[in-house]
């Protein structure tokens, strides 16, 4: 048994942030519903690249697993029918611009009157309310105005954004997190709760770190490459064969270590080495030896030697060795979306390990509203669903089809 | 009342990815019980830099809220007095090295043989098991495996790890929400549940997307600077005044709306510039076209005019300008972390803005084992307090001073 079986969470959310949020909550065995927007053609990421027979790999890596539910959310009778759905739901979770839930008339207030139990979990990227509030927010923008690209990149350089979308994905992750932490609060209490979260906030969080020190110091950290500041040797040294390997030695225990399995105890008596503190005011001299040693030795014998102390390196892995990395192959990371028509993706598979939790290896990725009769079933009349349910369902995969044909 | 009040954790983690697990728990009111090894003085981040009247900057920032107790976990009987807590705790969480709670005798199934609904999460760099759980990890070196070093940095070069503590950070999420999804599953069912979690699953989670297109296409990504491959533009583009902004203009609506705002109406009739994939195909041009039109403006006319059309678009801020940034300051983001002996700490708060949960602006943050009587007092007998517990207590203050006075 998976540990959220038996969770529902009706998911308004598109794009990244909100959907790997409810990816993870479905990996971990919570049904989740996902209402797509029948006249857009639902999730956008449906049309993006990669796209065979209308199955879009983009879509599947972060829906695979999920129901999806055709609405339109300006008709107040599809709103009704969702909020019927609300009763009996755990979680209710969306990342559109603040203020979109509002006019389709959807409010905290509102859903707590129906079911006091649910919990609704706001992605934005700066929060419901504030000066930011209405400002649109995409991952490079969002990793701009935080911070985080001006401590990111070569020394010298003006920063840069981390290469992958860590503004979406770290909300993402608060967004699961606040989804289960208010099922804990219902189901403890009676009552769940509301969480307006951002990007902003989640970036922040990453970078408690430096910014405290700038808080203490008022020294306004600049891009460092691969080094820490507070460090050394930290970052990549070449190998004679041309291949960097990534070290990270600090404490004084790493030190000796690293200096006797590579045969310079010379290291140890040297008093510009003496502390953590000495050998980063003195990272300079320090990377010039260690490079004089590693210009001698294989990115393989480096490591060897390395590994058997125990110390902290790693090699530097591009797509092609990480996807056939030794832990990865083990973990069995990369698990299959699987569409009805019978396209299928390789994509990253569930991030946790519960143990006696088998690994799911297959997923199925729903086509638009290929659960829309099905869910608005359990809540609708028979006349409701052939009157309004079904009209919204056919709508959204004419849409699609249209959009597919031109892409 | 806070979400997670009256939840206890029992935390032995230390440094980062760990802590700040916790502190996000601690935040939502749960109790965190911090035990500290008391031979070594604890957490090795209260001799990290920046110490005033031995209270570390490094600590407060990850511990704040928190209570704590020193420990020898190498003497069974004090092993004994943290299984008693076992009995009546939600959740154990661990960062060590696989193995290490293991030699303290403690493993999943001795804990739920105490306490069937205990939550146990423990967080490494790799994983429990596998070719690669011995291997020592720290954020820098988890980022080269990881392959996010692969796709960060300048074009043309050979990348760079995210300046941010990714891994670490999105292992602390991967934490958090594990012990909430435990509780859940407890609640529910009476029955916890057990996750091994790594940096590196928590990292190839956060690169879903390009992991996902290598695997459809084969090409490895290589880092692009600001840009994304699949749209233009986005990337940061300098003002006239010298300051660049930050661009995020993708679908067609963006760039229709961008191209009328800035009066460049000429774009839309640009077959270079039709679609989405014409623009991202035809990157270069599509940039000097912006560059032109952003050399006769100042950022905040740029910022201005962009705003007006809701464009995605963000300010490039450092650390001066983030820690004044309007949201930040209206968010009340930073929080103090405060000790007993006065000194102070201005660091980030809590990520998550709980509706009607009013935000704390200060926070305890303890000396080694400030707890220990109190906590330890809980489950044991006076006579084991006197003989075992206060030794232990003492021992750690003492060793704490020593370090002190070194550092």
């Amino acid at each position: 048994m998976k540990p959220l079986e038996g969770i529902r969470i009706l998911d308004f959310t598109q794009f990244m942030a909100g959907p790997m949020a409810t990816m993870l909550l479905s990996d971990m065995g919570a049904e989740v519903i996902k209402f797509e927007n029948a006249s857009t053609g639902g999730d956008n990421t449906r049309y993006r690249k990669f796209i065979k027979d209308g199955a879009s790999s983009h879509y599947a890596t972060r829906n695979r697993g999920k129901k999806s539910v055709a609405i339109n959310m300006k008709d107040p009778k599809q709103v009704e029918f969702f909020l019927r759905l609300v009763k009996d739901a755990d979680a209710v979770i969306e990342n559109y611009k603040p203020g979109t839930m509002e006019k389709f008339g959807v409010t905290y207030d509102r859903l707590k009157e129906i079911n006091p139990k649910i919990t609704y979990v706001r992605i934005s990227g700066y929060g419901q309310t504030g000066p930011y509030a209405d400002h649109a927010a995409f991952d490079a923008t969002v990793q701009a105005e935080a911070g985080i690209m001006s401590i990111t990149g070569p020394e010298g350089s003006d920063g840069f954004k981390c290469g992958a979308s860590v503004g979406d994905y770290s909300g993402a992750l608060l967004g699961a997190f606040s989804v289960a932490m208010g099922i804990v609060s219902a189901l403890r209490s009676g009552e769940g709760c509301c969480v307006d979260l951002s990007m902003m906030d989640a970036l922040i969080f990453m970078q408690e770190n430096q910014l405290s020190v700038y808080k203490v110091t008022g020294k306004l950290p600049k891009p460092s490459g691969n080094r820490y500041p507070a460090a050394s040797p930290i970052g990549d040294f070449m190998c004679k064969d041309g291949i960097p390997v990534m070290l990270n030695i600090s404490t004084d225990k790493q030190w000796a270590d690293f200096a006797k399995v590579l045969g310079q105890p010379q290291w140890l008596e040297d008093p510009d080495f003496v502390s953590m503190s000495k050998r980063a005011e003195n990272f300079r001299k320090v990377e010039a030896e260690v490079l004089r040693v590693f210009a001698d030795m294989t990115s393989d014998e480096v490591c060897e030697k390395l590994q058997s102390v125990q110390a902290v390196y790693g090699r530097i892995n591009n797509y092609e060795t990480l996807v056939n990395h030794p832990q990865v192959l083990y973990r069995k990371t990369f698990v299959n979306a699987n569409y009805a028509n019978g396209i299928s993706y390789s994509v990253p598979g569930n991030p946790l390990n519960v143990v006696g939790m088998e690994r799911q290896m297959d997923y199925g990725t729903a086509a638009i509203g290929e659960n829309t009769m099905e869910i608005m079933g359990q809540v609708c009349t028979p006349e409701e669903l052939e009157q309004v349910v079904a009209p919204v369902q056919k709508l959204a995969e004419e849409k699609a089809a249209a959009l597919y044909a031109k892409s």
